[in-house]
């Protein structure tokens, strides 16, 4: 086993552990070293259908993958209700920590999460993947470039899905105990966190919640969304998430001089090819009959999918604390953070009758 | 002249004149009788470079083309802040109307247009050319269509336009007492009107302004934008309207079971052919790796542009009252009247401390 070799932990047998543990198995610097769930039945099943190598120790319980020597770090796809706790001991047992969205149910919690990284020298990122999309870096580069985009005015972002009637009654993401930040921890904070991405992550000034959350009879949020305002340079924008419509993922960036559109930004519709489509210099023709130019569809092909360059990032990042040759990356830890900040805010501002709610770092 | 020769006049000479007076000169059922004015020299060399015929009656006053007995109807494309004086006028001179938006600067003025239209038997309509694009009616074929689009659930409109120097040192649009409602009259005007077609001009109960409106130094609004609720089923929509941002012209209406995306809706992008983007039944594939189907591109071909199509339907409306088969249609008055509660309201919130402001037809 070299130092570069990565050997994960998995807590849980969430569905999206099918995904992820995919890219895990044809990653040859990961190792899948154990998995632990409630009942060791289950956990036997799930890794016989996941394929998981015979190697994979196959424990009853979370605490025993955490007590396993043989795991570096862990993967935490748990309901967030259960992330301070299981996340706070991983990293008290000294394993690295990639931590499902959302990373907790607000940042008081992961402020004492990050603190326990931070006392143990582990890694701490969250499993948001597609800020590793190769796309991702590229519409940045756009955004960035000041001759072809200008300043940037206005971010709109919606993630939204259609469930059926299984998940709006048995799913996680609808139950209070389980995942109380419903709709907006998880379609939500895809959306915030592209206007944060945008932005780069500059925190706006305020948050101010739509005035039409829709709730499960729990009291689970279903549906909402909100704005966000930057006083100082006059910047706004605005998101939508939702249980409740079919599935939609964009974000348009607006600027002075161009504009950027993405249709697939959370789930790229092709796993081989990510689309979006930027224009500059827009201009009406003569006598206003048309607009020119259309924007253009650029392509960003990746051979490898996004869940397995998240996989690279924290190996790689991992693999630099191992060696001793680095400190943790405390560039997630502080993304994740004012990602879970708009949230508060856009909870604080539903409960307060969807005033304007500064957020503060 | 038979009763389907449809003789207008003009009232200034307008950029949107160039545009809209070609569409005139190739309807053939259509004439260019008049055009004023206040400088009888500017009405010659306006009518000379449009390539005005020769038998156009050319006029140093407004008021000379409302006197004109040859003049059945007038466009009248002036700043908003003329337009209760001059269509009431016009009204009373018993020209049917056809109003460039915003066509007033609040409800008051246009009831008093709209009063005038009714007591004297004209045909009203504004000239908010996208509404006459056969693509706006596919669009809403696809809205419409349960099985598809399944129930309407929120709305994105954006309509942005980067304005050089010249344009906000001197367009009327700038000028509090030309076009007192800045970019709210005008590309607000448009966003607000794609949410309320969206939703088949059902009025929201509330309307919330953004909290960042820009300014001039002469107190006219640049940019803002806003949000819109329905109680009942707890639809919301959200616009941004801008002089200082690239050009955009977005819709995004967002179904239970289907998307529709435009992306230059107020002027498309080519004159033969308008697209759209919809999507039905989005799924995840398997493991959530990729999202299907992917967005489809419909095009809508056109042979011609939407303003002559506009002319269109305002001529076959007034051939009707002409003729005596038909009152004025009032369909037309009821959405410019709905469009403008809701500017009105933009307004109020703003002015408010931008606070919920209630709309009541």
């Amino acid at each position: 086993m070299t130092q570069t070799q990565l050997r994960f932990g998995i807590l849980g047998c969430a569905n999206i552990v099918r995904k992820v543990s995919r890219s895990m198995l044809s990653s040859p610097n990961i190792t899948i070293s154990a998995i632990g769930s409630r009942s060791l039945e289950k956990a036997i099943a799930f890794a016989s259908e996941c394929q998981f190598p015979e190697s994979t120790k196959l424990y009853g319980s979370y605490g025993a993958v955490l007590d396993d020597p043989d795991v570096d770090a862990v993967y935490i796809p748990l309901p967030s209700s259960l992330h301070l706790h299981w996340a706070v001991l991983a990293a008290q047992k000294k394993k690295h920590v990639l931590l499902d969205k959302p990373v907790a149910l607000n940042v008081g919690e992961l402020d004492v999460i990050l603190a326990a990284c931070e006392a143990s020298g582990v890694q701490f990122m969250d499993a948001t993947m597609w800020m590793h999309h190769p796309r991702t870096a590229h519409m940045k580069e756009v955004l960035s470039d000041e001759q072809r985009f200008g300043q940037l005015t206005m971010v709109h972002s919606v993630f939204t899905h259609m469930s059926d009637e299984y998940f709006l009654k048995n799913d996680v993401r609808v139950k209070p105990d389980l995942d109380a930040l419903g709709a907006l921890g998880d379609n939500g904070w895809y959306a915030i966190r592209a206007i944060l991405w945008a932005n780069d992550y500059e925190l706006p000034n305020t948050v101010t919640a739509f005035r039409d959350p829709v709730y499960n009879d729990a009291g689970v949020l279903l549906k909402c969304g909100g704005s966000l305002n930057w006083y100082k340079n006059g910047k706004v924008a605005t998101f939508y998430y939702s249980f409740l419509s079919n599935i939609c993922m964009d974000i348009m960036v607006h600027g002075t001089k161009g504009n950027l559109r993405v249709h697939d930004f959370v789930i790229p519709f092709n796993e081989k090819v990510g689309s979006f489509y930027a224009v500059s210099d827009s201009k009406w023709t003569e006598r206003s009959l048309g607009c020119d130019p259309e924007p253009s569809e650029v392509k960003v092909a990746t051979d490898v999918p996004q869940e397995a360059l998240m996989l690279r990032e924290f190996g790689r990042l991992v693999a630099g604390v191992r060696s001793g040759e680095a400190k943790p990356e405390t560039k997630w830890a502080v993304i994740s953070r004012k990602t879970l900040l708009v949230i508060d805010a856009v909870m604080a501002s539903i409960n307060n009758g969807f005033v304007p709610v500064e957020v503060i770092y």
